[in-house]
């Protein structure tokens, strides 16, 4: 059961309050990617420019990622991005965005990458998600993930494509924005009653509070992986949907109950935990197995309590 | 085993998206009072002008709470607030703050008061906590709450103050602004280290996202019950507070074990969940023991997973 995952390679200049790295390896289908290989063969579909080099390739290969479809564009220039974050590293400020190849990027699919019966359709323009999905008509479980420019610039198209999908993975302010309702679990409520059955499953990325799933049976919330340090947060929410959407292709001969999708939501939560302990893809290209098995427990050691059943003074 | 708190008994006029309410019975020392009232029997030490009235008095005699140490002062005016939520309640403009009595507040405890065993400092001037804190020697567990504004303008004697406790209940901004650590946890770790074993709970508030809680012992967070809709957030910090003190209080035959500890939390959060569904202390005045079991179970439902123990792909 492969992946097949559409989206950014990119090259990212980063300020932190750690220190500033140049031009590292980043973008959204391969920090997804990264993390998903720890579950899945995963097929990264993404244009290159002239300047991406070999180096960039072999990350992704010695995790086992297919390249085959990332597409080198003559005479392009690979996607940059120039940020800096404030010191509690909430805040960030984009300095630079040069689109390059990213600009008219139609996405071309091999047969592998459409045999593969998972999809993520990373942050990309809506129309072509919708095009790219439409490709996969039989995949299983098919997740996307979008962004505020989208829900301003093309919102039907957005909508259009949500209700395509199985899953929809948001930032919290931008299921806000999308629904015009306070409550996430308003908002996530109010998306999962567009067309059902699609889509049947809402994650609200919360940042450096972790992550919540909503669905038809359910609530679910997880806290971040505590940590003393972030070094660079650029990326993590793409890696929590790698480690979380991993996980479910790895187990798609389940059915998606609610215990699996919660599973999933603690392996998204321990790999962005590492993503962020180090500056770029440098942690999670160390990672081993072993490591996320050892967090996602203690995870469960972090959130669990039992409840007392005494009566109360009314 | 009864609590003490000491804190701001206030008229809040408040306008959210649902409403605007004026001069509700409000301050820190209410929403706590009520909030632990489930648990114990709880003392309120705060001054009240000649406007106060009899009804907002029987509105915490109703729920046990002892208003004995309730000081009105001749030609006083009660503590006032005024403040506006933004359409997703998490920002709010304060729009008047009239001090009135609380400017003078000099803390009267009769010896009932000062038999207490537990004692709650709500967010007051810190050298005033620790004239208090001081006349309560026996006390098994005292917490104490504060705000940006003391940081700032008494840093030196909260740090003074919170060595004194054992417990620090504070909004995660405020734990990043009086150590300077971005990171949550390093920042409670760090106080944990001030002056061992003082304070020996550290308990971050983290609004719409919940609260985590950070010992020596480890760490624990639990999210926000989930709501469709939130009326009026003022208030809830000290409600959490209230629930989560009395739960302790309540159990004080105990040690105060990570497990309790974790159970305390579930009750404050609960607590705060009901005190936000509507305006001021309106939902808490007609809330029963059975409804708060019933939420806090159901957190519990909201926050469990299992571990898968699979190895993965290296």
């Amino acid at each position: 059961m492969s992946i097949t995952v559409v989206g950014s390679i990119a090259y990212d200049t980063v300020t932190t309050p750690f220190g500033e790295r140049d031009r590292m390896l980043g973008g959204a289908a391969v920090h997804f990617a990264l993390a998903a290989s720890f579950f899945e063969e995963v097929r990264v579909v993404g244009p290159v420019g002239e300047d991406f080099g070999e180096h960039e390739l072999d990350v992704m290969r010695n995790r086992g990622v297919d390249v085959s479809d990332v597409e080198r564009i003559p005479g392009g220039k690979t996607f940059f991005w120039r940020g800096k974050y404030g010191w509690d590293l909430n805040s960030r400020e984009t300095l630079d965005t040069q689109l390059g190849v990213f600009e008219g990027f139609q996405p071309k699919l091999s047969q592998a990458s459409l045999d593969s019966d998972v999809l993520f359709l990373a942050n990309i323009q809506p129309d072509l998600q919708r095009d790219v999905r439409a490709q996969l008509p039989n995949a299983r479980f098919v997740a996307l993930d979008s962004m505020n420019l989208w829900i301003e610039a093309a919102r039907d198209s957005l909508v259009k494509a949500i209700k395509e999908c199985d899953c929809l993975i948001l930032n919290d302010s931008e299921l806000r924005q999308l629904t015009g309702k306070a409550s996430i679990y308003a908002a996530a409520r109010e998306i999962l009653e567009w067309s059902p059955p699609h889509p049947r499953v809402i994650v609200a990325k919360q940042g450096e509070y972790g992550a919540a799933l909503v669905t038809n049976e359910g609530f679910f919330s997880l806290p971040a992986f505590p940590l003393e340090r972030v070094v660079d947060p650029t990326g993590a929410g793409d890696t929590f949907a790698g480690g979380f959407v991993g996980y479910l292709a790895a187990h798609s001969d389940q059915e998606y109950s609610e215990e699996l999708l919660r599973q999933a939501m603690a392996h998204g939560t321990a790999l962005a935990s590492f993503n962020v302990e180090e500056f770029g893809t440098d942690r999670i290209e160390k990672l081993s197995g072993g490591e996320i098995v050892a967090r996602v427990r203690q995870l469960r050691e972090f959130t669990q309590f039992s409840a007392a059943a005494e009566p109360l003074r009314d």
